[in-house]
C-alpha cells in the first residue's frame, strides 16, 4: 500500500456518501450501510443528493443512523443519482472540492459504476481528497469484484420475467427473443439465460454468428422443442437488434411465430436480494473502515466470497471476463 | 331458458374442454376444475390440444382428476392453444365435429375470448352441440362477466412492474411511458395505472389529447414532482404510438428525460393469483353443471360476485364499459 | 337518509385521518386517497398518529399531496396503529375530541375494522362529529362490503406461502396442516384453501367434525394423493388447535408424515395487490366526498363492484356469511 | 488424486440420479442438468424416486432430455425424497445395489446433504461403486461448497416474509422474534437477519446470552426504535424454544407487546433463484463429467466462485464456519 493510499489516518471525522450512474437494487442498503459505520465509530456523516451534480449544487444535509431506518429493503437509491456534465469540468470539480470543504466533510463515498470511479479518481487526485468507491451496478462489469451491488436482484428479476414469458411461449408455441440489459457485457444474459434455461443466448463476448444460431434453433425444433427462448444482451454483436433478429428468424423459419420482449429499466428495479442487501452491507462497513484508517483511492468489493479492496484505478481499466466454464454449461444444456 | 338451451339434459356423459385464444393465468385452474367437476358427476372428460385445430387434427385425450394434480397454480395452459384458420372454414368444423363424434364426446367447454366464442357459436348451431364458454382473457373485455379469468393475474403484474419502473424513475428524476397490454379496451391500463400511482394514463375509451396530457405533465412538475409515470394502453387512440409519445413530450418538456417500458407478454404469464384461481374454480364448475342440465350457448361469469350465465351470443355482442368513477377517482389521485 | 347524517353540509373545512386496529396491506393507499381528494377539493388534511391513542395524545400533524407520496406500494400504515384502552373511558374520548377541536379538524375518517368502527360510533353520537369509516382489515369480516382493504392481499400471500409449503409435501409425501389467520370467520381459509387447491378446508362456519375430516383424508389417500394440504383457520371449532389437530391425525394415520405450518403475521404485510390499491382509492374518495357533502356515520364500501355506504351502526352489528357455492366449489374440487 | 478415484475410467455408460433427504429449491434444476448432460455425451440416465428407499424398492425409470422440460422453475424434487431405515442395513443397501445391477446402472449421483453422502459413501465402498454427491440443502452446512444449492433461495424466501412481518411490526410499534430454519448451523440467520435489517439475531455458532440480548433491545429501545425484529435460528442455543424467548422478554420488557412468527417450511419450497438455478446446473454438469472421466467418491461444490471437487469423506467431516466478518458487520448494523 502506497503512502498515498494511507496518509489520512486519524484526519477523517465527516464522511460525504452518494450514489452516481445507473442506479441499482441494494444502493439503499449500501448507504444505510455506510451511515450506521459511521455512526458506530463516532464519524459524522452527510448525503449528497443527485451524485456529482448535487455535490456542485451544494445538495447534501446530514445523516444519521435514523435516516436510514427501514431503507435496506428499496428499491432505487433515497440519495437519487444523476449525470453532471459540469463535473467533467475542472470548475465544476472546483466547486464540488468547495461544498465539500465548506461542509467540513474529509472524504467522500461514491456508490456507483466504471463512469462515477473515473470522475472520483480525478476529483480524487486533484484535490488529494481521500474517496472510496463501492461497485453499485446491476451490469456486474467492474474489475475487482465478483459481484456488483444489483446484479443478483437484477438476475432474479430477469429470471422471473422469463419465467412469465416462457407460460405463454409453451402454450402457444412460439420463439420468444427477450433481450436484458447488459450494453457491453453479456454477464446478465449469460446467467439469466441458463438460470431460465433459455434455448440460445446471445452475448457480446462470443458472437454465434446468424446462421450458427438458426442451425440452433432448426435442431431444437427438430427434436422436438415446440417453443423457445433466446435470451438477447443488449449489446449483442451480430450487428443486429433484437426486432431485427426476431425477422431475421421468422423469415427463415416461417413454421414459428417470433415475439420479442425487452425487458428494459424494470431490471433496474425492485427491492433487493438478500445477497444484495448482505453485499451491500458488508461493502459499506469495509468502505468506512477504509476511509477511517486514512486509506483512499480504493474499491471495495468481493473476492473468493470475502471483502477486498482494488486500487480504484485498476478497477476502471480492468475488466470481468465472462465465465468460459458457464458458457460450457449453457451448451451443453441447450443441447 | 329457450327449449334450445335446455334440450340435452340427461344426453351429456361425456365432456371435452380446450383453452383458445391468448393464453390467460388461470387457464390451468379452469381445466383442473372442468376436469374435476366430470369426475364428481362422473362424467368422462378429454383433453383437446392446441384449440379448434387441435380439435380437427384429433389431438385430444381422455382426462382423469388425476391428470391435473399440481397445475392450479401454473401460468400458461397444459392444453395448450393456437389459432386455426381451418375452423373458419365450413369443412374445417365439419372434421372437428368428426373428431368429436369419434370420440363420443357430447359436448364442449370453451375456455378463450371474444374470438373463441364467435366459432363456438357458429359451431354449436351448425352442428346442433352444446357448448358452454369460460371466459379467459387478461384482457377483461368480455360482456357478461365482471372478470375475466387472468385478468386480476395482469393487474398484479403490471403494478409489480411499474413499481420497479417507479423505483428507477424516482432515482434519476425521470419520465417513464409504460405500455400494457389492452387492445381495444383500457381496463389493464386504468386498473394498473391507478394501482400504480401512475401521473398520468392514457386509454382508448378516453382521448385525452396530446396537448392536455403535456399540460398535465407540465403541473405535475410544477408541483414539485420530479419523477412521472405515463401508463399507455396498447391500443390508446393519441394517434401515436407509445415511443412517438415519448418522443413528442421529450421534445415539448426538455427538462425530461424521457424514457419508454413495454411491459409486453410477461403480463399474460406467471402463476394466477388466488382471485384468479378460485374464480377459474367457481366457472368450472358451473360450466359442467350447465352442461349437465342440458344448457348449451351460454357463458359463465361472474356478475356481482356471483357466479353468473349470459347467452354466448350476447356475450360476444355486447361490450364492457370503462368504470365512469374509477376514470374520475384516476383523475382526483393524479391531481 | 336522515337529517343527523347530513347536517353537516358546507361546514368540513378540515378533516383528519387515522388507522386503527390491526393494520392491513392498502392502508397507506387509503390514507394517499383521503389525503388526495382533501387536496383536490381544497379541504385541508391531518394525519393523526397511532389510532385513538394518538389522537388523545395530540399526535397530529398537517398532511399535504406530498405527505404521501411514493405510499401507495407499501405494506403497513405510515400512520401507526394502537390499542387505546383510554378512547374505552369517557373521559379519554373527551381529551380527544378536545384535540380535535384545538387543531380544528371538522370531521374524521376511520380506516379500520368493527372494533374501531364501534369506537367511532360512540364517538360520533357524544359529540356530534362527523364520522366515515373506511373497512381496512384482512379478515374480509365486516357488513356492508363485499371486500376490506388488505383481503385480496393476504389472499395471495396466503397462497404463494402455501404454495411453497406444497413443493414440500409433494416432495415428502407429507400431511400439511397450514393454519392461517382468521379468528372468527373462514374468509381467509376458504379462497386461500381453494386457491391452494388444499384437500381439505377447516373453517369456523362448517364444522366438519374429526371424524369426517379423518375420512375424508384416507379417502384421499386411497385415490392416490401422496401429499395433502390442509389449511385451517385460526378459528376453526373442531375444539383442538392446529397442533392438536396434527397429532390426531398422526395417530389415525401412521403412514402418512404429519407437519404443521403457522403462517402468522406475515398475511397483514407484504405490498398491496392491485385490487387491493384501486379499492383503497375508491374508498378514500368516496369518504372524504360524503363528509364534503355534510354526511356522516357512514362506511364506505364495496357493493357488486360499486362503491356504496353503509349505516355505521349497521356495519357493526351485520355480519358477512360464507359463499356456500364456494364450499361446494371446494368440496367438489377436493372430491 | 488416487488411483480409487478414478479407476472406473471409460466403463461408465449408464448413470442414475436421485434426490436424498430434505428437499430443497433448485434439485429439479441439478436433476435437470444431470439428465441433459449425459445426453450431451450420450450416456444412459435413469432417475431413481424416493431416494435409496425408492432405489431399494426398484423405483426407478429411464430420463432422456425431454423427461425434465420445463422444470428448472420448479420447486421441491420431481423425483421426490424420503428416509429410508432399510438403506441402514446391510441388507438394505444390498438389495439397492441389485437393483443398479438389474438396470445396468454404472454410477449414481445423489443430491443432499450430509446424511445421504454417508449412506453414499458407505454404499460406494461396499460395493465398489462410483458415486458423486451434489451438495442440496437449504442450510449451506456441507463442508467443501460455499453454497449449496437452495440456501439462496431459502435467504430470499426468508427475507421476504421477515420484511412482511416488519410492515406490521411498524405498524404497531412491536418486537417480533421470527424463527428461521438452521438446526446446527446459523447460516440462514445470519444472512436473512442482515438482510431483513433485524434489531437482534440468534445464532448456535454464538451464545449471545439472554442478558445481553435484553440489554440490547432496551437500548435500541431507548435509542427511539419503537419496533424490532429478532432472528432466531432453530438450533439457538440460549436453551430456550423461541416462544419461551418470546415470553421472558414480554416479561422483561412490558413497555413492549411481542409476537412470535416460526416461518417453517415454506422456507424448503418455491421457484429457485438464479443463483440457484446456475449453480445447480453447473455442479450437474461437473458430476456428470467426474463420473464419465472415471471418478467416484466426490462432491462437487462452488469454492471462490470456481466449481470444485472435494472428496466426500471429507465433506461429511468437515463444517463450515460462520463468517466472522459478517458476524462483525452484523453488530455494526444493529447498534
Amino acid at each position: 500500500m502506497s503512502k498515498f493510499e494511507t496518509s489520512f489516518m486519524g484526519k477523517i471525522k465527516k464522511i460525504a456518501v452518494m450514489t452516481s450512474g445507473g442506479d441499482a437494487p441494494g444502493m439503499n442498503a449500501a448507504i444505510r450501510s455506510v451511515v450506521r459505520t459511521c455512526a458506530y465509530y463516532r464519524a459524522e456523516c452527510m448525503g449528497i443528493y443527485r451524485g456529482y451534480q448535487g455535490l456542485i449544487e451544494g445538495d447534501l444535509v446530514p445523516f444519521t443512523a435514523r435516516s436510514v431506518n427501514n431503507i435496506i429493503n428499496k428499491g432505487g437509491t433515497i440519495l437519487k443519482t444523476a449525470r453532471s456534465n459540469d463535473f467533467r469540468t475542472k470548475e465544476g470539480r472546483k466547486k464540488a472540492h468547495q461544498k465539500l470543504l465548506e461542509n467540513k466533510v474529509d472524504a467522500l463515498i461514491v456508490i456507483g459504476g466504471d463512469g462515477s470511479f473515473t470522475g472520483a479518481v480525478l476529483f480524487g487526485k486533484e484535490f488529494n481528497f481521500p474517496i472510496i468507491g463501492i461497485p453499485g451496478t446491476i451490469d456486474n462489469d467492474i474489475f475487482g469484484t465478483s459481484h456488483t451491488i444489483g446484479y443478483d436482484t437484477a438476475l432474479n428479476t430477469a429470471v422471473e420475467a422469463i419465467d412469465k414469458i416462457r407460460d405463454t411461449a409453451s402454450s402457444h408455441n412460439r420463439l420468444f427473443f427477450v433481450e436484458v440489459m447488459g450494453r457491453d457485457a453479456g454477464f446478465i444474459a449469460l446467467n439469466a439465460g441458463v438460470g431460465a434455461g433459455a434455448e440460445e443466448i446471445l452475448i457480446p463476448e462470443e458472437n454465434l454468428g446468424l446462421e450458427r444460431m438458426l442451425e440452433s434453433l432448426k435442431k431444437s425444433r427438430r427434436t422436438g422443442k415446440s417453443s423457445s427462448i433466446v435470451v438477447v444482451s443488449e449489446g449483442d454483436k451480430t450487428g443486429k437488434n433484437v426486432f431485427e433478429l426476431a425477422d431475421y428468424v421468422e423469415q427463415n423459419m416461417p413454421e414459428y411465430e417470433v415475439r420479442v420482449s425487452v425487458l428494459g429499466h424494470m431490471q433496474r428495479g425492485g427491492s433487493p436480494s438478500c445477497f444484495d442487501r448482505v453485499l451491500a452491507s458488508r461493502l459499506g462497513v469495509k468502505a468506512v473502515e477504509l476511509l477511517l484508517d486514512g486509506k483512499t483511492n480504493f474499491m471495495v468489493g468481493l473476492q473468493n466470497n470475502k471483502v477486498a479492496t482494488t486500487n480504484l484505478e485498476k478497477a476502471i481499466k480492468g475488466h470481468n471476463t465472462i465465465n468460459m466454464e458457464l458458457l460450457r454449461v449453457s451448451d451443453i444444456m441447450t443441447t
